[in-house]
Order: C-alpha cells, then sequence, then structure tokens
C-alpha cells in the first residue's frame, strides 16, 4: 500500500480511480470504531486548521468577487467560523450513525443443502460532483468513509482553494489513523475534460452521484457510462382536496402548510411548485393565496383560479403551459383548478417525480392518492419540505434521488451500500 | 385507455414507450389475484396455439439455416412441443411467486409528528435486450407482469416470427383480463437505429436491461440514457486451499467440485473460469486436471501447474496473461498457482466479479475469502454453479447483475422493485 500513499504531481483522474480502488479494499473490511475515529480525526483537523480554512475560503471568495459571480453563489461558497464548526459537528453526527456494512440477511437452507445469506457491503468507488459550496466536499467525504467507501470529488472551480484546504484536513486525519489518502481525493483540475474522465471510469468507480442543477444531471446522464444517480428536477405538487376546506381551522392549517411548503427554503428541491385546488375548494384559495403572497410568491393562476383571485382582490399572473411541471427554486407557484381526484392524479402522472402532497380529511380519497401517485415521496397533510433525509430518519444525506434503480429519496448511510450473496456448503454440486 | 389499446401499424420505439407508461400506471395498482390470472392466462394461450407458434419458429429456423447461422444458435432459436411446454409451466411457476409489490417497511414516528414508512413498488416500464432465445420473450414478460411492470422487449433479428406469434398468445391473455396491450410490447423492426431509441428514451423507460454476450452489454452502457442493469463479463474463480488436499476424500471432493463448475453447463456465466491452486496443494492438481480433461476441458497453465501436470503425463496448453481475468463460455480453463490466500485474494481483487468460491477446512480462511472478495456471490466449498435465481431462493430470474448498484446476483422479482417514501400527517410543517 505504501508504494499508493504518495499521490502523484500530475495524478490523471485514472490514477486517482486506481488509488481509490485500492483504498476501498482496505475500507470495505475497516470495523465500525476505526470508521467513527476517522471521523472524530476529521472534525479535530477541521478546528485545528480553522485559521488555513478560512484564509484559503477568503481567497475563493476574493477571486469569485473580482470574477463578478452573483451574490447568492458567493454566500454559498463563504465560509465563516460558525460554518466550519458546523461542518465539523455534522461529521461527528455521522459518526454516530448506525452502519449499516456487514448487516446480513438470515442464513436460509436451500434444498441443494447450501446455507446462503446476502452480506450488506459498501458500494466501492464513488465519484461525487457538486457546485459551490466546499461543506459538501467534506459532509460527502464524511457520509463515504462511514459507510466504508473510497470517494473522487470534483467540486466547482469557484471553490478550488478552500477545497484544497479541506481535503488537506481530510488526509491528516486518514494518515494519523493509517489510512490511504487514495480513500478521499479531489480533482484539482476544474476542466470539464478531467470530469467526463471521471464519468467514463466505468471500471474503476462504482456510481456517480452528481449533486445541482439539472443541467449538471443531464450531463452525467448523456456523458457517463458509470452508473449515474439522478437527482434531476424535482417537481413538487399539493393537491387541496375539498374535503379538507370544510373547517375554517383546515383552511387555516392548508394556508400555514402551503406557505411552509413553498416559503420556508424556496431554494430546495422539496419546496412547492404547483398547487393543484379541487373545484368545490375554490372558497379557501383566498386565504391561501393571501398567505403565498404576504411571504413574497409570485402567483401563476390558470383562468378560474385567477377568477377567485381577482375577486378577492389578489395579484397573480396568467400561468403559461410552460409554467406547470416546472421546478421554479424561487419565490413562484402555479395554480391550477381540477376537477377532482382524477384529475389531479393525471396532471400528477404527467409532471411529479419528487414530491407530490394530498389535503384530505377523506380517508379513501388519501389512500388512492398514496397509492397512484409513483414518486419519490407521497404525503397526506404533511409538508413537502419533510422529503429529506434528516427528516425522514436517515440522519444525513448524500443527496435526494428521484430516479427508480437502487436509492428513490434522500441518500444516506444505507444507500451507498450494495450486497453480495454469502454461500456456505460442504462440496455441494449442481445435478 | 380505449385509444391506447389499438398499437399503431407503424409505431415509433417512443410510441411503444408512451403505451408502456400508461399501461404500468395500471399495472402498478393490479392485486396480485389479477396478476396470477394474467399469467395463467398467457399459459392458457401458449398451450391453445402450439401449432400457430412453432410453425412460426419454424419459419425463424428456415431461413437461419439458409442464411448459414452457426448451429448452436440455431439451437438456442429452436423450439418444439416439449420447450414450448416448457415455457408455459415457467409461466405457472413465476405465478406462484411471492408478489413483493405493496410490502411496506413499519411506520416510524419522527419527531415531528410526522409518520413514515417505504412502500414496495413496480420499477415502471423495462427495456429488456437479448438474442436468439424465443422463451426469453415469454420468462421476461411473465417477470414484468407478476412484478407490477410493463416490459419493451427487443430481441434477436433472427426470431422475429417466433416473437410476433409469441407476443400475439400474451396480448390474447391481456385483452381476456381487459388489461392494456401495452404491458408487453415486442419491437418488432430489428435495426439497430431502434434498439439506440429504445436506449434513449430516459423519460418513458425506468430501466434497461440487457441479456447477452460483454458486446451488447457494452452497447447499452456506452449508448444508453436509461440507467442499465449490467451483467457484464463474469469472470469465475475457484482457490484451492492446502487444508482442502490433506484427505484423500476432501481430493476426491474438489475434483468433483472443480469438474461440475466447469463441465455442467460451460455455457453459463457462473461456470469455471480460474482455477487458482495454493502452492503447497499441487498435489492435488493431477487428480483435479484429470477430471476436468474427462469432462473434456482444454486447461491453459501457468509454469508452475504446467510443470505439475507434465510430470502426471496429462495435457496442458501454456497460459498467456490474457486467459486470466477471461470468461471462457466454453470447456476451457485458465491454471495458476499462488503462494497462498493472500495472492489468491489479490488476484481475484484484479479480475473477479461475478462468483468466486475457495475450497478449504480452515474457518479463518474461509471468512477471510468472504469477508475481502467483493464479487456479486463468494462461496465456501460449493460449485460456483449455484449463482442462480432458482438456486439462491429466487425462484426465476430476470438476468445476473454483476453491478453494485439496485441489484447484485441475480434478479428475481422483488429486484424488479423499487420503493417509495409514504408520509402521514395531520398538518405538519417543518420549522
Amino acid at each position: 500500500m505504501r508504494a499508493l500513499e504518495e499521490r502523484p504531481p500530475h495524478a490523471s483522474v485514472r490514477d486517482l480511480g486506481v488509488r481509490a480502488r485500492a483504498a476501498a479494499r482496505v475500507l470495505r473490511s475497516l470495523p465500525t470504531a476505526r470508521k467513527v475515529a476517522v471521523l472524530q480525526a476529521i472534525a479535530a483537523e477541521l478546528r485545528g486548521r480553522r485559521a488555513e480554512i478560512l484564509a484559503a475560503n477568503a481567497r475563493d471568495v476574493e477571486a469569485a468577487l473580482a470574477a463578478g459571480l452573483p451574490e447568492p453563489m458567493v454566500a454559498r461558497l463563504r465560509l465563516d467560523g460558525g460554518a466550519l464548526e458546523g461542518v465539523a459537528a455534522d461529521v461527528e453526527a455521522v459518526s454516530r450513525l448506525p452502519d449499516p456494512v456487514g448487516e446480513s440477511t438470515p442464513e436460509d437452507r436451500r434444498p441443494s443443502g447450501i446455507r446462503v445469506s446476502q452480506r450488506r457491503v459498501p458500494l466501492g468507488v464513488l465519484g461525487v460532483i457538486y457546485e459551490s459550496r466546499p461543506n459538501v466536499t467534506v459532509d460527502v467525504a464524511a457520509l463515504a468513509l462511514m459507510s466504508g467507501n473510497a470517494v473522487i470529488l470534483r467540486g466547482g472551480r469557484e471553490t478550488v482553494h478552500s477545497n484544497a484546504a479541506l481535503e488537506g484536513a481530510i488526509h491528516a486525519a486518514l494518515a494519523a489513523q493509517g489510512l490511504p489518502s487514495g480513500a478521499v481525493q479531489v480533482i484539482r483540475d476544474p476542466a470539464r475534460e478531467r470530469m467526463l474522465e471521471l464519468l467514463k471510469l466505468d471500471d474503476l468507480v462504482d456510481a456517480i452521484i452528481p449533486r445541482g442543477g439539472a443541467g449538471l444531471h443531464r450531463f452525467c446522464v448523456e456523458h457517463a457510462t458509470v452508473p449515474v444517480i439522478v437527482g434531476g428536477i424535482g417537481v413538487v405538487h399539493i393537491y387541496l382536496d375539498e374535503s379538507f376546506t370544510r373547517e375554517p381551522a383546515d383552511v387555516q392549517m392548508a394556508a400555514e402548510l402551503i406557505r411552509n411548503a413553498k416559503v420556508q427554503k424556496p431554494s430546495a428541491c422539496n419546496a412547492l411548485d404547483t398547487l393543484l385546488i379541487h373545484d368545490r375548494a375554490l372558497g379557501a384559495l383566498p386565504e391561501v393565496a393571501r398567505a403565498l403572497i404576504e411571504g413574497g410568491v409570485t402567483l401563476l393562476a390558470d383562468a378560474r383560479s385567477q377568477a377567485s383571485l381577482d375577486s378577492a382582490g389578489l395579484p397573480a399572473q396568467p400561468a403559461q403551459d410552460s409554467d406547470y411541471g416546472q421546478e421554479f427554486l424561487a419565490l413562484t407557484a402555479s395554480l391550477r383548478v381540477v376537477s377532482g381526484l382524477d384529475e389531479a392524479l393525471d396532471f400528477i402522472a404527467a409532471h411529479g417525480n419528487h414530491t407530490d402532497v394530498i389535503l384530505t380529511r377523506d380517508g379513501a380519497q388519501a389512500a388512492r392518492f398514496v397509492q397512484d401517485v409513483d414518486s419519490a415521496a407521497v404525503m397526506v397533510n404533511a409538508s413537502p419540505r419533510f422529503n429529506d433525509g434528516a427528516q425522514l430518519g436517515l440522519g444525513a444525506e448524500v443527496a435526494i434521488s428521484t430516479q427508480k434503480l437502487h436509492a428513490r429519496g434522500p441518500m444516506g448511510l444505507r444507500e451507498l451500500t450494495t450486497t453480495k450473496w454469502v454461500v456456505m456448503g460442504d462440496g455441494q454440486i449442481r445435478g
């Protein structure tokens, strides 16, 4: 292993892959206690290197400002002492999660006499591609290591100094624990060609996880030969059923929940995009719309909801067809009146895939909604903002998958593992 | 739904995808009893249309012979009354398997008050690409329907008449059960461009499953934007440990097991490719080699095993580097002497991924082998031929996956499903 410890000064992405695969072989048999120790060591290094990391981050921020990057992007890039302490605390939180590696199904004795089981093992080598948040570098490294995986990280070009400093802290912790630095490696060259090399490294990398906008996901799907776990666009619907608006208390609850769904974090993928309203629930629309408008939301309304808002003196813009099935990631939401559950379900079948909510007091309607809607998360009378690793009980998440293969919804430690079949025999042969 | 029932005479692959997605929405909520009824109806149609199906198959066989196709390919293509009855019986066997759809994890009450669970649901629309065996058309359709999925099938150009007749039987059964024909559709145009269209239909198809040689898998991985479940090449190793050769009875068992691994079905992906022998187990090699040679196997030996065979007067050819990590799919196996478990594990780490076996009487060696080897199936003292859906208890398999995402090893009904999160609340919002 020693020969692999020194990273070549101009390592190619393939070199990183070879080093990652060698490290993965070490990581996959690491006892939980040693993984916990590595994560604790990373948290300590982050705290001990605070000045160095913040100085590196300041260089990135300075360069971003000089390059005229938009303010929200610079904000995502910026680290301060409090944020860095939060990153270190998150690493410690991951170290306290249950380790799924080594779990096994009960042994099943087959008619042939062999005893078979499935044992949970790490995926192996992950490639994670993301944009300007340097905290992702550490979050993903912690989740990968705790689940026994090596990881190759490709961050944005605007975080190159921050990521180098964070990688330095992680490597110091790995070295202190006697583990190879190939366990966590950052691609230092931000050229798009390097990302393409990573996407095609299918003999060395087991999965690519993009974290970013629809364009990044599409790029990965189009070019990767490594399997990609796609988050993709996440369109979120709430369907407001007539039954939910018979009581004033329910109308108030609907207004608060819908406001929470849109306003609490408009940039999140689990924020509301389209509100569907039963035509017999239209009486509740003004109160709901008022809650959204007070939260700063621009409403894009179809003709019937527009008429209802007009009569209440509330502002809305006319919705275009393209405003449905659209992820806004901003303080904008589209409205549409439907004739009932059937139309809502057809609409969601055509446009949904991420998180879809029904607000109803009718158990039969709720059951039909939950059965028919085929999205990563289906909810009854709860804010779509709960589609989140911590809220659903996974502890932390590396991404939210909207594809169906392998993992659907938030991906925690377990979703970074796979299984292998273990067969125990005493000389059995197949007849 | 009625408008979708009539397949357009020149349906594009995209048309098939749209019809499949509509059918998938029906299939995903179908009760188990109705899926069982469809499969029973398919078996009855296959029996009732026996003459028609065999006549269509005879046309394919005639064309294959006229085109000078190699005899093994013609043999794979040929159906007779017995084979067709076997296909019908297999469909009935699938109908008796437990239905994984609708299973749910226990409901977990989160601190926010929401109750969360994960419910098992069908993948949706599958695309399955395969070569000349017409029985695959029916096997895959049965597994897809029983797991609540729609499927688009793309068989070989040499089976076009057989597949049309089989699709006719399946459609008659679907119609009799009031289900849309979009549930099972065969791409009739064998042009490669149609396969490419299927591989890129990522807005309509949830997974591509290729069944065939390494070239087909590579083509799918290179071109698909739909996620692909890869079987890929399957290299199978057996490591013969010194401890297993101390007793004559064990040497005999090793010889029988290794012969079974290679000879019982040499064309299978779980047949032996490379035998690794501990150098202190070389005394057992002649008996093992004799069993293989009597089974018609050509041995490709490294220098040390060649010397052992020479002294016993047994024939072998010198192995080239390329004879290791090579899937033979024929009566050929490579031999290599190693200095012990460490070297065997390093060798398998470099070349293995499918099924790897240790023959040992030493529990510690067995445990290390099972822990370190990262293949779809790892076995102790059992034939690698047991890496098979029926043998491991899955009942039937659509393919054997050697990738790590989603499913690893044989893929039965459960591996054709995914989960969705179900969240039940009473107006909870995120704080």
